[in-house]
């Protein structure tokens, strides 16, 4: 039994609100419990140097946290940088090229900038999942716009972490939780159940073998539930733009 | 009658969603038409340096829009410090500054985010509308927490934007007419219709007295309905509070 | 009576060293009793990026206050950003492209850079009222090399600051005056009195339109009397060169 | 048969010159084939502000390339922050403190400095080995100085890489293997075999749990040489100082 | 003959106007020429960390262009350091020191600022005796208030520079006899005719002995010109304030 | 009789490690005593801006002390500019121009990059010696390349320090004797024994024309002694490649 009286193979309350930003060319408000990710996807019809005149796009990350998202007031980064901050965001764009077939993109870019409103554990998880959606409504837009001719999105990628707390291997931890976890794992995989990234840390512990296959079990149960309801949002927008 | 179908004297739809950020000590989601802007009130138990040891408190703001708020992507600041921003979070924290009793708040500081999660023209004045109800909130919260005697909102503060548009004064103007106005007016008041600031700009255009007396007659007007909306914002969530 | 002896309709004495730094394309040492700016004006054969094409020129603005300029020393800006010179140079740079037609300018851009070597009050409105006088002196001289057709400078633009002291409208404060003073606004006018920019503050105190309109009344006198010194000093320069 | 010979399970020619740098408290050049990695240990008896009075020390990291280490000249980092060496240093930082027990440390902070000299693939995985070495030879002298009573090293940590290359599991992927990786994944662990840092990134292709176990099995394999290489290091140091 | 008509030992004319900026505890106008620096030196109650506790002052110096002092407008410093500026204010900080006796000064600090306003080469120099100027008003001003006991400018400090043009030595160089110099050094002396630095570059071409013998006696001519200089300043103002 | 035994004319041991560093296009470890420093040379097929067009290359530096390189730790340079640092890179580069002609050099940059491993007075003296060798390896491979028709060294340059320490006149102070010098002095030549650069400071005491004569005697000879193992360094690497 967990702080929140979850068990321990269950995902706390998701929800997905497609076209949360209307500016935007993608996005999506995923709530996880109480972390709330505000998610767009922006294209911009340019590449960066590295890339120019090689007839493929790119798709990178932007992470941060809004002020008031945590108890405390976080400050703004800005001219120091914050490293947490850039783990996250290469992490997040790095899963997010996995799903994308880069030459079907064509020369542009297409920026995914993931900002937290409300921060309770599994941030960077959560950006994960709603920058898929963010991507996949942005794709969608882009092919009815005629801007590409196939879909460059390839792979459906969802993200959740894992983590032993009081010896016990648990899934989707919370704050409360992933303050006091011996190990924590965040999984990043797509839609045949192969791994895009696996990243464990045991600050406080160390983990064998063992952990890691209870670990990999629980991720795949949630990634399948998150899948579902990413499935969920993206037919339900197409319904109403289609 | 306006490109969106509005009288002179009309503001667009208005909505405030008290409590949006359950994090922070005191929240709202301000919608104008589609400029939409998140505002918390954070405090924290400390003074900025040029306060120290002088029993009072402080009140300052921060402003900042999302990249996916513009049609296109807005760049995060940082390292390069945007001129416009600075300028508008000065405004944000004077205007305010002139609602609170600094020696009643006492030797704490309350910072208010202001981030534009959508842009479409009077982002500063919804800002400045929108913190009011997040320190409104604060401060209740900081009364029933007994960290305070009395409640250091001694004014209430909204704003609106007014201007010159097709020779026409208008009131609260969106992104379009924005980018035409011949003259530009952001109008801060209290309950009693005093002017806390008044910030007139003639880019495209000058303006003269008749002009100002217009532009006044219109910005009371708004500021009257703004303020009961704030009104209907904080009395809702003390009564759920309470 | 003021502090200074003055009436609260007079100017502080003024003066203005047309041509004070000879390497400048147009300058000007302005004083305003205490109060000196060196203002000058340079040409660039380029524009901005957002520009680039469109077949006009831009004016800007920078504005820096000397270490030596106040009684403690004023650290220089550089990596911190300081957010009061911020909003103060993009003031005086929107005010005086209202003194110009950039068509006429041509793909060029003039600099003004408005440097405080001693600050006693009104630093921002008299960089404004100098940096008329250093743009005028510069675009005669671009017309007197055939790099302009005709003189891109269409308005005459000054500024002053008015203000609340001791429950009475006073003109021009110093800086005593300004640090007591309940209101404190900077009016930015044309030739023709219109208004090109209003910024009415009232951090210590509110103010109504009775206020306003004693503060418009001594703004236009004092404005009047500092374009008559704009006037003799560009027209001293001129009989010189010509 | 692999770029340059080796066998799958093969790690490349591994050299560790403990006491490289005298003016540091530890010190090794850990030389693996063609990449080699300068790593420092100093001493600072003060911790960070988060620790302060909490009666215990801190570990820390810093990573960096040479100009020179790459084919083509590698800027130096400075304002703009190098995601990908922030994410290194961090990775150190978290690896090393899971060798070290601070309340043992005592209320000091030792920082690892890893400076890359020549840059052939494993560069974080050489800086995390060697920084072990300069931790262990910084602790010893703690221990001769009699600042610390107990040593505070409590676990041994190397790590080495693994990955997908042609379709076959291989340790150790010097730059050639790195850039054409299909899965590259790095392994930290400690003297028990236990994993304290797992991190498999797919971007060129995904990986499965038979994929898993290989990587896993190679990286066991090459972590128990390495580990037998810092401890002749160690020892021998110890011999000559003793 | 030279380009402006001098002859080769003849620096330019010179003029000292001390008093320049009332603001400061110290300053001057230094004019060599075209070439004009604004110098002021300002007290602070503080010294530097490395100096807390060790009961003596500090004196230190920074170096600014404004942008108009070129004929082609000078960017500002800010976030990217000017390596030339850090160069020139360093070498005016120690050329300074070496004037002073800085137990006498006791725990504060005097920062020399030295803002050329126009710039026709030797700004360094002109820097260099300019801000002895101010430094020794502002330690006039330290007695006078009873702030310290005995004078701490025990030393009178000037610079000039000298060069080689058209295979010709010549004193203090104007612009375009820098910009085509063979050799340039700068010549810092205290008033006994001793060094405190001696910086010869030969960018363009290599110097021997007898030209540096033919340098060292040009530029003692000069520095005696420019104490006397210095002392009329000095002896002027002080007259005025005794 | 020195600190550490040392005729007043005599230097520290030196040694030379061409080729140090396998992926710089020229690089040496140079040791002068306790100091060590890596210096590599890198080209780059672009010039800088003000350069472009001009049918000329460029040679420049940087220089960097590691973290571990003094027994207090060194913070690494990036947003704070480090003065001192940016002192002696722009020494180096000037220095190292003198011993190349830039048009035989062509449209390419040359980076010299001096890194301190370990610090004992002396090095940017050493990093100048060392530099030239890195530079010389680096042209003598454009030749072999084909790159460059003609060699672009055409001079030797190398530096050493000399000063006053306890009223002696010595070569080459380690740091003990650097830190309570009366007077530092660096020195560059070529191998015609011409100055390059003379750079002489008297922070703790002044010099007059005797010492300058005994610094000049000593720099002579200490530097005929690191041009015969400059050579040597070049010779032996040259036949090995040859």
């Amino acid at each position: 039994m967990r702080l929140d009286g979850r068990k321990p193979d269950q995902l706390r309350p998701l929800t997905l609100i497609p076209g949360f930003i209307s500016s935007a060319d993608g996005s999506v408000l995923i709530q996880c419990g109480q972390t709330r990710v505000i998610c767009t996807a922006m294209v911009e019809e340019k590449v960066p140097p590295f890339l120019e005149g090689k007839d493929q796009g790119w798709v990178t990350a932007e992470y941060a946290m809004l002020p008031g998202s945590t108890r405390t007031r976080k400050a703004r980064g800005g001219s120091k940088p914050d490293g947490r901050g850039v783990e996250i965001q290469r992490l997040i764009g790095r899963s997010l090229r996995a799903a994308v077939d880069l030459q079907k993109l064509g020369p542009r870019t297409i920026t995914l900038d993931c900002d937290v409103i409300e921060a309770d554990g599994g941030t960077r998880t959560a950006s994960i999942s709603g920058a898929y959606v963010a991507l996949a409504l942005c794709c969608d837009k882009l092919l009815r716009q005629g801007l590409v001719q196939e879909n460059p999105v390839i792979h459906q990628v969802a993200a959740v972490s894992v983590g032993k707390v009081e010896d016990i291997a648990v899934l989707d931890l919370n704050y409360p939780e992933d303050a006091r976890a011996q190990v924590d794992m965040n999984v990043v995989m797509n839609e045949r159940g192969d791994f895009i990234e696996l990243q464990g840390t045991g600050e406080h512990d160390t983990f064998n073998e063992a952990d890691l296959q209870a670990f990999l079990r629980l991720a795949k149960l949630g990634i399948k539930e998150i899948m579902a309801a990413q499935t969920a949002a993206c037919t339900e927008t197409n319904a109403q733009e289609g």
